[in-house]
């Protein structure tokens, strides 16, 4: 997958918006880091000059934008929807970190709605029943009023960031192991220890438990998977020369 | 180390503000991510009641920013100084991403300068000189128009983003293993793959390579540490009672 059918897949949608300032703000924070799609749910100004003028060239993101009169219509052709938030909120929904939302756009198919809402109250609860993740924004808890652009500005960033990286992974052959591929290993890494007298088949849990969390925490690339089985193989086969 | 004694020693400087809208939008950036620190070399309007409008609050930060004559003199005091551009520079300065300056700012003692430069046209090599490394946020290579207080916005999030996860691994005793503790590990993985045929002393070469490459990449944990080392143990042990 190509960088930039990544971020194409992105829409960006606001909702409710005030200051016409700020739309095009974030047009201009949307295309430093190459997104173009924007969606508009009931703008109180749009189109308009201050608009164009804090898009500042980036007017042809803002002559693409598609107004809608709902929320629903807007959202109806997106596979993920995930509503962004700076403040704590005191229902847990399902919250991701703004660096999380990026794992999840890169392995979802189909177009991926990105929400903002209104400048002085954000989202609605009704609003968030219609998003699957929340994205939250750490901030300073006693002053955590980020601008509107400036939170699509960050959230725009990280997508990028994460495409980029992506990209080099991709390049550079370190895709990462399939959970298949993981469970094999993990089989292989269990049976490996037994054999050496160091996991007690009896009494796996705590060991299991470290040794899952390592992997997991790294994330092991599909090259790293061959040479760690190489060595539980080299183990074990040492082994059996010694008993024969 | 503290959260906010890390961000405390993080001084903004901007550098020839035209606008003073967007002194007062960087404030509200800084604010936001919990930086306080905000200096000013010949801004152009300041102080100004456009600027505390926009800074929304954080005036504040206004209130105590303090103003210089000279780029030289803003910096007096400071230890490390990481200048930010969101162009490629043809010139090779020792460039770092936003995150990277993180790991950069955490190390360092004293306090760390953030420079953002004008809007038009950034920072002079001349200002550059003083720099001790660029800081290059990624944009789109057709539009990298980063507007100031954005690219304020960015580089304070990823500041505030950077000593969280520092003070979470913290935390739960997740330090990372100092240099000489996987010096150590190394000799003692070594050891091991040689012990079990894995490893050909006569030509490590690749191998080796790849498992530094793969343990640099994920940096082990303390405790991770001490279970490999007592895998690696424990495949010699069982080595020596199959000999016997």
């Amino acid at each position: 997958m190509k960088h930039n059918d990544i971020l194409d897949r992105i829409h960006v949608i606001l909702v409710g918006v005030t200051h016409p300032g700020n739309i095009g703000a974030t047009a201009r924070a949307m295309k430093t880091m190459g997104l173009s799609h924007l969606r508009l749910v009931q703008p109180k100004h749009f189109p308009n000059a201050e608009a164009t003028a804090r898009a500042a060239g980036a007017d042809d993101i803002l002559a693409k934008a598609t107004v809608y009169d709902t929320f629903e219509e807007s959202l109806q052709d997106c596979h993920l929807i995930m509503g962004t938030s700076a403040r704590r909120r005191s229902i847990s929904w399902p919250t991701l970190t703004p660096k999380q939302s990026v794992a999840k756009a890169l392995s979802s198919a189909g177009k991926v709605a990105i929400v903002f809402g209104r400048e002085q109250s954000g989202l609605t609860n009704k609003e968030l029943d219609l998003c699957h993740f929340l994205i939250q924004i750490s901030s300073n808890p006693t002053f955590s009023s980020l601008n509107l652009a400036s939170a699509v500005q960050i959230v725009a960033y990280e997508m990028r960031c994460g495409v980029e990286n992506h990209d080099d992974d991709l390049k550079m052959g370190r895709a990462y192991a399939s959970a298949e591929s993981m469970a094999q290993f993990y089989q292989h890494l269990e049976d490996t220890l037994i054999h050496i007298g160091f996991l007690d088949p009896n009494n796996p849990r705590q060991l299991k438990r470290h040794l899952y969390r390592f992997f997991n925490r790294i994330q092991l690339l599909k090259p790293e998977v061959n040479i760690f089985r190489g060595i539980f193989t080299a183990i074990q086969e040492h082994h059996k020369r010694k008993n024969n």
